[in-house]
């Protein structure tokens, strides 16, 4: 291993993680928060991260046959009343519409006018209002299946926020479908968790568990939700996808219903999943290190920063001449589906200028000055690499290996999330053990305990509530690959059939 | 001309053109309202234009230096108030949000609850709670020019909306830009309408006029609107792009301060332009026609669609064969930046089948039969051209030819939209030939009368008041590139040096 640098982030990992994610958002540009209580306002370097989530989960999900539309934000309070399990579920954290002007009040100042007749509800999700739509869409079987996404914004009223993890509005993508038959549905809900975990894993480096959501844990209103379960580097986990099948409970408080083949009408079968900006807090803290953010390459805001070095003004020209050229080379490129982005920062600043980039998480740095001109080599860091290991590789060769060095990199980052869930994840047999594990080793660094435990449960919804009220630990999936195995619930002793993930999580 | 058919919409355009405008919708599946108050919901094949005008526009942004972030939808009313003209402009149609729950009410149902201490206004436009980012991201002249866009949903309650044209929430982008110099922020506006105005012609082939608002058309709060503004088929104008030089307004709204090369403190000069989903409602008014929708192919959902023919079990696999190899000949093409779009239709609809696609605006349509397969030739029709006449061609020329094929097209609406403005632009001299020329020619077809009238104007805004209060026709811009000229004002006859552009408008 290199020498030692100092950790440009303080604290660093092991000793403050909450403190830590938010100075790694300050640190690499993410985002900041906003005068608006609960809203992020989210940074050039961290809006170029979701419009690559964008485009790459957009061009996933029309391989599927999904197409894009746009709903209204608002919803009247009468629409989402209609399914009971959902309104209950989302009542408690609805921005509420109840005014369509603002008018001088005796003091001068603008107050609320024009009192809407049914007040409207900012989307916390879109169930109830796209139902409506196809309800109206939908007469026969030869209408279905209907496949929509949409990409929008929406608002739950969160007390206890943090950027990217839970803000009070956020921005996600959410797909609705609408289907002749159950199977189909089904066959559908478990087609987009694929999707989401092939993103996650394949774009974002973070390795994932699928599983199914116990009943306690599911969408207000859904039959069966599944979920994409991941590690971050707290031991926490980070729900990072869901999708669900909603059986025919929205179709039938929406009014979706179809002749069928045999000209009998039925109700349709829907299913809905989504995933938001909290991909990419769990970006973070996958792979974030002590100095800063770390930014896969598949889904990095660039690629590559080129560090002009020089003191004379003929330096310069020869320097900028040469930087402009590689820059130009390396954009001819394509990597994984698109253009090589590169960054050329020619600021005065000195030794802050790298550490800059090492902050915000660049995966390859290159220095360029007029010595490595000479031998027509370039000076290469990975950000994957310790920041002061640096390589000299001839141009030519940079530039015929640059984007085997970025899968190389991506490689490593999913092998090393990989490892460290594997690392800390174990099979747990009896209450004490379990207990044990999930208690903070040490007064001082209170984050360092548990992971994911794989332990037994009865399938009661008791047991779950015994084990979450003493130590904030919850079942985060069952998951859909699992081995049959009898053993005694952890907490009830009770038979059970099988191992269910247990862990804390955000 | 071929034989002529009966039109495919009804009423034709000559006739009722808001009707029409309304039925070419329905016809084309682009859009339809929603059950909120004058929000729509935008369908499939409507929204995939907007994700073209999206593409297309934010690779020219990104071009000339602007990178995209994301502000909260919420804007806190204290906010709203700081710049006094721009409240004035945006207090009597703003939705907003004064509770943060819902609540059981005495009587069962959900009631507000929860309420603010401050009320959150939905964004109309983001001037304000972006100036606040930009106060915060600014100190010194070496943080300037901050150059930010932003695609979002905004809300405007309008009481009489109409799809795509005026809706309580619609899609756009905001480009917000701070500056040291007012030089810098004066050129930057007109770069950016100049952005509009290309976009607008070469994607939308929609002819543009640029140029400038007169002080009561601008912008609330703003220094300098410039606009771009095209003609309607009903001879009307269409605001299709504004730019607005803000001056120093918002700069002391917000505190966008920093210190200038000499250490003096000095408030930044702010930028900020905006094009919405409405250039969709002005893609419909320029080239749709009697037949249904006309999409130019550089913003077309997609670019041709194949309507395999068969009777027999046995001509299917052959016919399919044959269209599935000439769909993936097709979607190897680029076209304008973006692969081949295109669709197969398969129903089982007869006639019906082909007039769908007319009506949707589809380019090209293609007919494959067994016939035409045993000459390896295609019928093919062009949506410029009339919809009986179907041309065959060569397989191996129709794919050669294929992307010269729709840059005629492009070319072609391009054109017929600039000789239709021209036909309908004139200059006018006195006031009793203006009056005749903006009175309706027939009661039956009150909206055959007027276009674009070259007519000199004082600069009182008093003139302007008169003639938009007697003939509802207003100056819709100053065209940037004006020729000098003597004259007297159309409405009082004093001296002016240029002639404006007038007209009604949306």
């Amino acid at each position: 291993m290199a020498k030692q640098v100092k950790p440009a982030i303080t604290p660093v990992r092991a000793d403050d993680y909450p403190e830590w994610y938010q100075q790694i958002i300050k640190a690499s540009d993410l985002a900041e928060k906003s005068p608006v209580r609960g809203c992020m306002v989210i940074k050039p370097w961290g809006y170029a991260l979701w419009e690559n989530i964008v485009r790459g989960m957009d061009d996933m999900f029309k391989a599927t046959g999904v197409k894009n539309a746009y709903f209204p934000l608002f919803i009247p309070l009468s629409f989402l009343e209609k399914e009971a399990e959902h309104v209950e579920g989302f009542a408690k954290e609805c921005a509420v519409v109840t005014h369509h002007r603002l008018e001088k009040s005796d003091q001068g100042g603008l107050v609320p006018a024009g009192k809407l007749a049914e007040p409207l509800v900012v989307r916390p999700t879109s169930e109830t209002i796209i139902g409506d739509s196809f309800a109206k869409w939908v007469s026969s079987y030869r209408d279905l299946p209907i496949l929509i996404n949409q990409w929008a914004n929406v608002v739950r009223w969160e007390m206890r926020t943090r950027i990217f993890l839970r803000t009070s509005e956020f921005l996600w993508q959410e797909g609705h479908t609408a289907h002749a038959t159950a199977d189909e549905a089904v066959a559908r809900t478990q087609m987009m968790l694929d999707v989401y975990a092939r993103f996650v894993e394949e774009f974002l480096a973070i390795p994932v568990i699928r599983g199914r959501k116990t009943p306690s844990e599911r969408f207000p209103g859904a039959v069966d939700t599944l979920c994409i379960e991941a590690m971050m580097q707290d031991r926490k986990a980070l729900q990072a996808g869901t999708s669900h099948f909603l059986g025919q409970n929205f179709a039938k408080a929406s009014g979706i219903r179809f002749q069928n083949a045999q000209e009998q009408e039925e109700f349709a079968w829907t299913t809905s999943w989504g995933s938001s900006t909290r991909l990419i807090g769990g970006l973070i803290m996958t792979h974030a290190d002590d100095n800063g953010l770390v930014l896969p390459p598949r889904i990095a805001s660039a690629h590559v920063v080129l560090l002009p070095i020089y003191r004379s003004d003929g330096d310069r020209d020869q320097v900028m001449a040469y930087t402009e050229k590689l820059a130009s080379d390396l954009r001819g490129q394509i990597y994984h589906h698109r253009p090589v982005q590169v960054e050329i920062d020619t600021r005065d600043i000195g030794g802050a200028r790298g550490w800059d980039w090492i902050k915000k998480g660049i995966p390859v740095r290159v220095e360029i000055g007029p010595k490595d001109i000479e031998k027509d080599a370039l000076f290469v860091g990975r950000r994957d690499d310790d920041p002061k290991k640096k390589t000299s590789i001839p141009r030519a060769r940079f530039l015929q290996d640059f984007t085997a060095m970025l899968d190389d990199i991506q490689q490593q980052l999913y092998d090393r999330a990989l490892d460290f869930r594997e690392r800390n994840t174990q099979p747990i047999d009896t209450r004490d053990a379990f207990d044990t594990y999930f208690t903070p080793r040490s007064q001082e660094k209170p984050e360092i305990h548990g992971g994911f435990a794989l332990s037994h449960w009865c399938g009661d919804a008791q047991c779950e509530r015994q084990i979450k009220d003493a130590l904030n630990v919850t079942i985060r999936c069952i998951p859909l690959k699992n081995q049959q195995e009898d053993g005694p619930c952890v907490c009830c002793g009770r038979p059970s059939k099988e191992r269910v993930v247990w862990a804390k999580a955000y």
